[in-house]
């Protein structure tokens, strides 16, 4: 089998290779040809309070099979210097069931969850979207902005974070773009044409009235039952998408307006329609469109292959006997 | 991170490792220390009919942490000279979530199944038992019977198999210990002071009348929802103990028995608490003693947790950069 080391993925795996990866399996997804296993999140006893579970699944189209497992071990960077979000992906070959690769899935999360952002952008945002707004200047933040800024032409980026002296994250990622960076509050979004919240909030913090008519809203941080970061109102004025509808309306940011009945499951549409044709996707300039990601494990699984697919083109693959 | 390969495997772990690890695992269930995670079990699409999942666990006592994945490729052996059986164990770091093996678990598979029914003996069986009885013939049964008769000076073994042409296999391993072998009627098992079922039945085949007093019979066989070995009426008369209760009355042996109402969940005692001296375990030489042998998560982690550290003990654990 082939591993793929951690290391060796910031040079193989580029956002054109994790785009592609990522709106192919939307795009299974939804005709069916790929599926998602049941989730496995378990909290661990003792001390590190880590989370550690599977996300697993099959996508026939690309004879993929596997699961991600790993999970969060918050105290990783303040007690040894590690990563907190510690994950690796396992494939194996749906004909045999022999595994055929092991990849370090750490910076493959952070460019699969920006592939997912930056396909909505392309698929459901206006042509003349020229304003990019933030809700989150985290570490990850960065890498929804770098993916987003390739989909269209954009000319500002302005971003709220709810503790400011993190938003010269963003001003640095908009600068490399040669970008000009405004810190705006919540209010100062309606400006945007594209908004990405990637947020790790328990409470909304996009209102509806922050959101100008004819924008793409790409939700990006709910991926845990309780987790919110826009308001069920929003949910009602947008036409909604998903990467996964079932897992949006259980753990995604559309739980809360499900849950409350301010929409329902069947007025989701899986994304995967979109880009697949079957869907048109936005029909106006006013209209409002939101994607819900909440993160599935055929996108890691997606990401994972065309690792193990560029390691193997540039003979870089390390291969052992398993 | 440490790879074991599977063919490492047969000179590295013997049944003596098997049978601690095991051992500990399911003292370590009983007593909260270890804790199996929710089965992910998949049919995949295609033609090979596949059954795809993973099993996985954390042990706080043995520090470990981890799954196996992989399933049942039914046309492995005809098509392509591969066993239906595959799977491949992954243990991770409790403390930092990093990687830190990767075990072939096909042979695992088969020492730790049979080091369960080991246990169970030693544990449950009547010290003075001297006749073991087989249902079932099939690759697995020897596995089950090499180790089933380490654990008592057995001077006969005794079989019965749904497809007789089969039960030169149990013959063989008999020979290889020394002792004769008989191929008896299911009426005839009432001569087995020890009786083991390991078949892929989904109709009882051992029924009460089948059994005799002071009997341990350990059924090895019913590890999915439908399938069935004993009659529940068996269950009634008997102690029964499980590796998993919880997991026991939803796919083994005793979800029929429960799902009847024949016996309740609570009349099941997980065999940890007979390990570690919480329950007598038998308490006469008349009682029935009948062990639910579900396999469980947990236990694939130990034997590969064992592999790894004999591995690393022999100096041909395999490292790689992950």
């Amino acid at each position: 089998m082939i591993i793929v080391p951690e290391a060796a993925i910031a040079d193989l795996v580029d956002r054109a290779a994790a785009f592609d990866a990522v709106e192919a399996t939307f795009a299974a997804m939804a005709s069916g040809d790929a599926r998602n296993f049941p989730v496995v999140r378990e909290a661990l006893p003792g001390p590190e309070e880590a989370l550690y579970g599977f996300k697993g699944g099959v996508d026939a189209s690309a004879e993929a099979l596997g699961l991600k497992a790993g999970g969060y071990w918050p105290h990783n960077l303040e007690r040894r210097g590690l990563i907190n979000h510690q994950s690796t992906v396992f494939l194996f070959d749906p004909e045999t069931g022999r595994p055929t690769a092991m990849v370090g899935g750490n910076l493959l999360t952070a460019l699969r969850t920006a592939a997912a952002s930056s396909v909505s952008i392309r698929h459901l945002a206006r042509e003349d979207a020229r304003v990019i707004g933030m809700v989150g200047a985290g570490h990850q933040a960065g890498f929804q902005l770098r993916a987003a800024l390739e989909q269209r032409p954009f000319e500002k980026v302005i971003g709220w974070n709810l503790h400011p002296e993190m938003l010269p994250n963003l001003e640095k990622v908009a600068a490399e773009a040669g970008l000009p960076f405004e810190a705006v509050e919540l209010e100062g979004l309606r400006a945007a044409d594209v908004i990405v919240t990637i947020t790790s909030s328990f409470a909304p913090t996009l209102m509806a009235g922050h959101v100008g008519p004819g924008a793409h809203v790409a939700c990006m941080g709910t991926d845990t039952v309780g987790k919110q970061e826009v308001d069920p109102e929003l949910l009602k004025l947008a036409t909604v998408f998903a990467d996964e509808v079932a897992q949006s309306v259980t753990l995604g940011e559309a739980q809360h307006a499900v849950g409350a009945g301010t929409i329902a499951e069947g007025d989701l549409t899986p994304i995967g329609d979109v880009i697949r044709g079957v869907h048109p996707g936005r029909t106006s300039q006013e209209e409002i469109t939101l994607f819900d990601g909440t993160g599935v494990g055929l996108q890691d699984l997606a990401v994972a292959a065309a690792a193990v697919r560029l390691a193997q083109e540039k003979g870089v693959a390390v291969e052992v006997e398993i």
